[in-house]
């Protein structure tokens, strides 16, 4: 295995800021733009490594909570890290586990304003780092910079995240930039604690997280330290947690002027169809989400245009009754072994049963559609039509 | 697609009843004996017509009072009949719907009796049929032979099984003679309506059902009666419902001397491991089971001599904590893809993280063991060592 990281641009978007090029890791090399499927718990919910492999996924993101959680990052150290653990071959990125301490501790205290369950302060943020208790088993558990870090390390994806502070939405400008300061002062020591104890023999690239909410000052504030800072890659954060798609473009567009050219840039936790467009439109290199395998499990199936459109979201309910005798495919023209074996009528069947394989058959077209997507986007800018391929798609 | 329907024995076991044959339909053959998964509502569970091609799995069996229910055998011959509309590109075999009729409402009588939900007679037997009250939304159905067969010739199945009651276990001699003369009157009636409208342009062998229950004189009867006909095939039923092997042991060697040689035998829902050699041995052809993916959902997984033996009954609870740390394949020269990429620790987290690949591996694995030492039956069968090869795996 190499140890070396490297970021390649191969070409750029003449009209856009799109930009083809290859990140190179220890585990194997991903071609960005790159959609990022997310494996929570070691797994992208109901698919193998090989539908992974069928959907031309590159690269999996695994989530520092609950790795932590269950079943523990020695128990991944173990077994060769997480790739290993998996059984997938190829690339991983983990991110710091800061997004869920926040996001399922807020759940918490949400339930608990609304007279559910008894009150648990779940989330306790001080500068040094956050106290949370398991949404197993209430457990009590550190995070700091440092312990993030080592985590990470122990699970030893290629890409790793510094921790970070993702304020709620909506949040105070104050609050935003407490948090977004405490998510500075976390990225230098993130920085500084990857220099420590290494578990695993390749080289893993850490990423600095901006964050700065809707401030339009704070964003920039958070895009300038951030880029100065010596890591291997950035990543935009707390874009997903808003409101509308205006803030998430705008974030990255009031970013973009302060990333470094030369590092890999990550978005972190989108994107529908549209989003995918607007954010490699925007310069973005990478971009996680769960949406192909969560949609999937509620029966709800991307389609191409013309079907799918931007009205419709290039989606399709298929629970709904007009399914049952339909013969075709779920979408005209996929080349999935889903849309290439099984009608919709079958699949509708499927989900009204609650079987088993109607998760795991939508879950797997979705993810093929959605990287097949992405690999036709790339065709498209490195053969000069990317504005066109958009047009056909946003009509 | 031919049109006819053949059974060649090609072999015989020279110290067993056991014996090598093909039974040859219009959506393939059948290499005998053969395990059957079971494909309740037109899928096993999790499991893609895929991989039960890479486990060699050979024929599907499918429940008709399910595909009645849902979606609907109209809907199904729609489709151009169960083998397409689940895209199994193979044959498949049907109940008569009787099984579960029996099975479902007896169920709902004893909650009934503990005093749980209202009473609602579910099932009413009579000589014409039963009238029942679908588990899923309590509507009103009747079965008769001519209503099965017709549903069945609907759904279009390769081999298909006379209408028949399964008495309860325990059951009394009296009832259960009433319930195997009912048997016997429904089998004459389904053959005549076997004559009837087709609505598909193959062959769908009728298969004549053993009943009789404990009993010896009734099991005799029944057989002599059953062998008879002029059924395609014959199945011996009830033998599942027993509280011990030894008695559906007895129910196939009190069958055996009445069967014709030149007619498959099906066995109906047997088996575990053990189970097989014995059925095998008895002179069965064929055999359905729900095991391998009915297990596989709660975590219990086969494994192979020297690990699995007669006294774990080749089975382990990936769920106890002892495989948290294991990196051993599930079954040891197991050459499945999940025993090729996965260790017993990471399937062992997959339960405990009640994700849905945990399901998706150990039925996978269970399919592919089961359908593979079938074949290795065959294959010994053949090379005229089966009693070795039993003594091996039984010892």
């Amino acid at each position: 295995m190499q140890n070396d990281f490297k970021f390649e641009i191969v070409t750029k978007d003449k009209k856009s800021k799109a930009r083809l090029g290859k990140i190179i890791t220890a585990h194997g090399l991903i071609e960005t733009p790159a959609f990022v499927p997310v494996g929570t718990k070691a797994t992208v919910k109901g698919l193998t490594p090989q539908d992974l492999q069928e959907a031309e996924v590159q690269i999996l993101f695994g989530n520092t909570y609950h790795l932590h959680l269950r079943p523990g990052e020695d128990l991944v150290k173990d077994f060769g890290g997480l790739s290993k653990f998996m059984s997938w071959n190829g690339p991983t990125i983990t991110d710091s586990g800061g997004f869920q301490v926040f996001s399922l501790g807020q759940l918490k205290m949400k339930l608990t304003e609304e007279g559910e369950g008894t009150e648990v302060k779940v989330v306790n943020i001080k500068d040094d780092g956050v106290m949370f208790h398991s949404h197993i088993d209430g457990s009590k558990h550190l995070f700091t910079p440092e312990i993030s870090i080592d985590i990470q390390k122990k699970l030893g994806a290629d890409l790793i995240l510094a921790f970070d502070e993702c304020a709620p939405h909506p949040s105070t400008y104050d609050y935003t930039k407490e948090a977004m300061e405490r998510t500075h002062k976390w990225a230098i020591r993130s920085l500084k604690a990857s220099k420590s104890k290494n578990y695993h023999p390749w080289k893993q690239a850490l990423y600095g997280i901006i964050q700065g909410g809707v401030y339009q000052d704070l964003r920039k504030e958070s895009a300038k330290f951030i880029s100065k800072l010596d890591f291997d890659g950035i990543a935009i954060g707390g874009v997903s947690v808003g409101e509308s798609k205006q803030e998430m473009r705008q974030a990255i567009d009031w970013s973009y002027p302060f990333l470094p050219e030369n590092k890999p840039r990550h978005l972190l936790g989108i994107g529908e169809i549209d989003d995918i467009f607007d954010v490699i439109e925007r310069g973005m290199d990478t971009f996680d989400c769960v949406i192909p395998t969560r949609f999937g499990r509620y029966g709800i199936v991307f389609v191409g245009p013309p079907e799918g459109n931007i009205k419709n979201r290039f989606r399709l309910d298929i629970n709904k009754l007009i399914y049952t005798k339909d013969k075709s495919q779920i979408s005209k023209n996929c080349l999935c072994y889903v849309c290439k074996n099984f009608t919709r009528g079958y699949i509708h069947h499927l989900f009204r049963a609650q079987e088993l394989l109607a998760y795991r058959l939508a879950s797997y077209h979705n993810m093929f559609f959605i990287n097949n997507l992405v690999k036709e986007i790339r065709e498209s800018i490195l053969g000069e039509n990317f504005q066109k391929m958009k047009q056909e798609w946003l009509v």
